[in-house]
């Protein structure tokens, strides 16, 4: 019953007018085929794929979930989800941003990213499975040897074979220095890993013959904690180095998770019973090839918050515009209606226009990240590779945070619009806000996010990312510092810019005498941070749309939103930041015997 | 596998302690008899229905849900749910607080919720059944003839019969005054209910053989509107006058719904073919007597958020202690473990404490909300019984609006500190969270709760019920003016009471020029006030800490928790304020063709 149409507009909006990707790509050594033709091509097309093939299948693939058969220990996916893969493959879609050498299309990871949007809303669950193989394919590509590149890249970019990331063992999730997986060498070379793993999404499934796990693992003599970690390939059918598929490695999926949501996204317990493997990068350091995956998926999974989040407001929006309830407070507003569509009411709107500020800003925003991420890849220039670099390092974590929360956020309001209807199934709306809720909690809780946010992006890091992005925010403000049409979001953006360095160098003095402080503050500093991030995103957002060649409607309409935002959601950074003065005490001072 | 220990200590201590309950009972005509070992007596009791009958039943009956037979129009409801239904008759807790010449046992309101909390932090599902037979109960009690509640409402407080509550149509829930199931006289003076009813919980089941719909339905003559709506009793099997239970009426269950969560109650769509009914109260005078029964609901459903914020909490703080997991910042707490428990990690803290200040303090405004229904229905002082009226019509929008969306917020924490297995629906989280979604849709969504508050109790009644409570609060303040170990508290609480008044007033004036004013405040001032009402309960909390004979860890548990509370919840107050001064016109401004 649920709806989906691809926010093609937004989307040419946020990458043209706002980003001018194209400006960048033709700069940028092995982009430049990226011009404004070829993006507008790709999202035309990937918005029919997401539409017509992935859609329709989502709400199907949630009631029916991935099923295990015992016997032969293999996973069969919901009704059409294996022969979607299929086209996606075909319509050259699993390789997008892949080198070209690798068989890839070589096109810029932004690009990527607004097709992944498309995915993610179109069919969460279904997205999973390109997503992790996308994840696997970076590692390979950045710690992979050549021979691996050849053997173990080449099938996964063409699609032939999936890949998964095995990190998570019973016992440790976010504390991967605890993990046990053993990996013990062999005479050819290979490795034999021995290990249970859990909550590995795509670990088995039907959609190709071959699986492709990236493994941590530990040596006979690693150390302790993580510095003994090391990363392997471990196919599900053993491979040669000259590329020949053998026999049935000893892996196994042992079950199934039952889970909240994401039923047709597979999360598989993996049995590796001496199964043959191959050493990813050196010894020991295996936890810094995981982490090129990790990043590469944090911002995947910030994606998904976003998707979900456009696709839930695109339907509440729908049911409050039809569904008649009520007269509008000042007055019937359609007297020839037995009562008011539930948009005239001020508090519908204000759940609307929530969703509409989080789609459309976490869209620029996520955008601008990956536009980073692309700089950072390709630049000529040194500098300004660092500069992306620390950039999109910075927002990874905002990014990842912000966009689930706020995703867990816009599905619970898309979800109360329907009222009592929302929480019935067969209207979909429910699916939306289950599916959400594992996208705080996987690739790093926001936890974990905000902790990298402020513990290691900004105070490990002295805050390089932030000090660029402050700086760019200042040169904003400073640009349209003139400009009467815009200050009502300069003034107030400046402000908060100029406290957010205030607060971040106060939290790094309390940080320096008590550690706890840093984790005391966290979670509030990534909230603050993403909101005020946002609301930078929004004053361009409305300075770009002001100076394009778009309809007045569509101007009028980004200013109102960004209205709302700046009016509406801004302030909640003031609760932020008293929670964060407040400091680590009231946290501490609970004796763990008084908790309860 | 999710635990459940009834929270006692803290229930007598909210009731003896703070409440001072049985000092009030016993000057209440009627209450005497519930003296504090009959209080206490009654609560451990009910501690061991709840644990040992009701929770073992809940995720049993997740899993298993209701199912419907089609070709008998029957519902099966999850195995067990029916058996303790039985338990709860037999042990007198279905008529807990109904009159006694009806068959109840006449104790006050106030232990019934603490009962209430107790069975749906159990077992949400199966407390839905009661809570309607209780509301229709209340319904009859309040407006029915003397033949009807000698006829109805002696079997529903004998348990031998359940209620329904009849209001909701396919095309109208919150807009009654769209609804179109009709009433036609026949000759004995009952009438012919036709039409449709959607979401009606426990509508059809296997309890017991007759269950007792009161149905909104409109008279041939009636005036359009929620004017023209009068109430009906329309029993599964006819009822005649002198009690004799005759044939089958002509209604039935036609399908039932499949929802998010609550799956152990069940959601019907209900029939009515002319079917035989009574009406109850007088002609077009309908909803006021609905009316007696949704408040009862609401604040129950309130409970229902209280429930699940317990239970939730209580899972929490276990895992919190047994999962190990990274080192404490400023150095290993457990350093003869592998790693340290996620108890003592500062965000983990943060949300153990977010939910314990909601389950806590929700606590208390609850049961000094009935506490207020209580003296409003018993007292023999005609001032005192209508100031206490004005304070529960005050706090029902807030303890049913604040209750259930902190009961969310609280469910979403809890499944969060169990991270990635928070997912995983055996572990029980996660069911928490998805039965806490429906809380703040039915019985009036939060958003029609805000409405409520704002609009009725504060702007047009004048605000009595809120002068009320801010003199009580003023009085507090006035009376611990000279504690300093109390000031902490009683600073913040004062300035925001002002603020509270003066807000009021400022929101008033604009509502007077513009209507669209006080829609667009209503969400926000009713967690503004919320908020400041829980303020208020955990600074008497601490005093009523401190002054009682509580051992020293409770009292400085609580310090603790007020601490935090006003610390890094209070604040939330700020962001709702600069919500609500930012006015209707960042809300209108949008025209509707422009949300997208």
């Amino acid at each position: 019953m649920s709806r989906y149409t691809a926010p093609l507009a937004d989307l040419r909006f946020v990458l043209h007018d706002v980003l001018e990707v194209t400006t960048t790509y033709a700069r940028l050594p092995g982009c430049a085929e990226a011009t404004r033709d070829v993006v507008d091509a790709v999202l035309e097309e990937a918005a029919k794929f997401a539409e017509q093939v992935l859609a329709p299948l989502n709400q199907g693939g949630d009631a029916e979930g991935c099923s295990y058969d015992k016997a032969t220990q293999s996973v069969r996916t919901p009704k059409g989800f294996k022969e979607a893969f299929a086209k996606y493959v075909d319509g050259g879609w699993i390789g997008l941003t892949a080198a070209p050498e690798f068989g890839g299309q070589g096109l810029p990871e932004t690009l990527g990213a607004a097709l992944k949007e498309m995915v993610d809303s179109a069919n969460l669950s279904w997205g999973n499975y390109p997503m992790l193989s996308h994840g696997a394919s970076s590692a390979l590509e950045h710690h992979g040897e050549d021979w691996q590149r050849e053997v173990f890249l080449k099938p996964l970019v063409a699609g032939a074979w999936t890949g998964t990331m095995c990190l998570t063992e019973p016992h440790c999730g976010t504390d991967l220095g605890l993990l046990k997986t053993r990996a013990e060498p062999a005479a050819d070379g290979s490795w034999r890993i021995s290990g249970t793993k859990i909550f590995i999404t795509a670990g088995e499934h039907d959609f190709v013959d071959n699986i492709l796990h990236l493994v941590l693992a530990r040596l006979p003599d690693a150390p302790a904690g993580v510095k003994g970690i090391s990363l392997f390939l471990v196919p599900k059918f053993k491979v040669a180095r000259d590329g020949t598929v053998g026999e049935r490695n000893s892996l196994a999926c042992g079950s199934i998770e039952h889970k909240m949501g994401i039923h047709g996204s597979v999360t598989c317990v993996m049995n590796f019973d001496g199964a043959e493997g191959w050493m990813v990068g050196q010894p020991n350091k295996g936890l810094a090839a995981m982490f090129t995956m990790m990043n590469t998926a944090r911002l995947a999974v910030g994606l998904q918050g976003l998707g979900l989040t456009e696709r839930a407001y695109q339907n509440a929006l729908a049911y409050a515009r039809e569904r008649l309830q009520m007269r509008s407070l000042s007055g019937p507003k359609f007297p020839e209606k037995p009562a008011d569509p539930l948009i005239v009411h001020p508090d519908v709107r204000r759940m609307l226009l929530t969703q509409k500020a989080f789609a459309e800003g976490g869209r620029a925003l996520a955008l601008y990240a990956y536009l980073q991420e692309d700089i950072a890849r390709h630049s000529a220039d040194p500098a300004e590779r660092e500069r992306a670099e620390a950039l999109v390092s910075f927002l990874t974590p905002i990014v990842k945070g912000l966009l689930t929360e706020t995703g867990i956020e816009c599905t619970y309001h898309a979800l109360q619009v329907f009222g009592g209807h929302g929480y019935i199934v067969e209207n979909g709306m429910e699916q939306f806000a289950r599916d959400a809720r594992i996208t705080t909690l996987y690739e790093g809780t926001t936890q974990i996010q905000a902790i990298d946010l402020l513990g290691r992006k900004v105070m490990q890091l002295q805050g390089v990312g932030l000090k660029h992005f402050l700086a760019e925010i200042g040169a904003f403000c400073a640009r349209h510092a003139g400009d009467a049409t815009l200050a009502e979001f300069i003034a107030p953006l400046g402000a908060a810019a100029k406290e957010w360095g205030e607060l971040t160098l106060d939290l790094g003095k309390r940080a320096a005498a008590n550690p706890e402080e840093m984790g005391a503050a966290a979670y509030d500093y990534l909230f603050y941070s993403g909101y005020i991030a946002l609301a930078y995103l929004w004053a361009r957002s409305v300075a770009a749309a002001d100076a394009s060649t778009q309809s007045a409607g569509f101007k009028a309409a980004k200013r109102a939103t960004a209205r709302f935002y700046y009016a509406r959601i801004l302030p909640r950074t003031q609760a932020h930041v008293a929670a964060m003065r407040s400091g680590a005490a009231n946290l501490l001072e609970l004796e763990e015997g008084q908790f309860g």
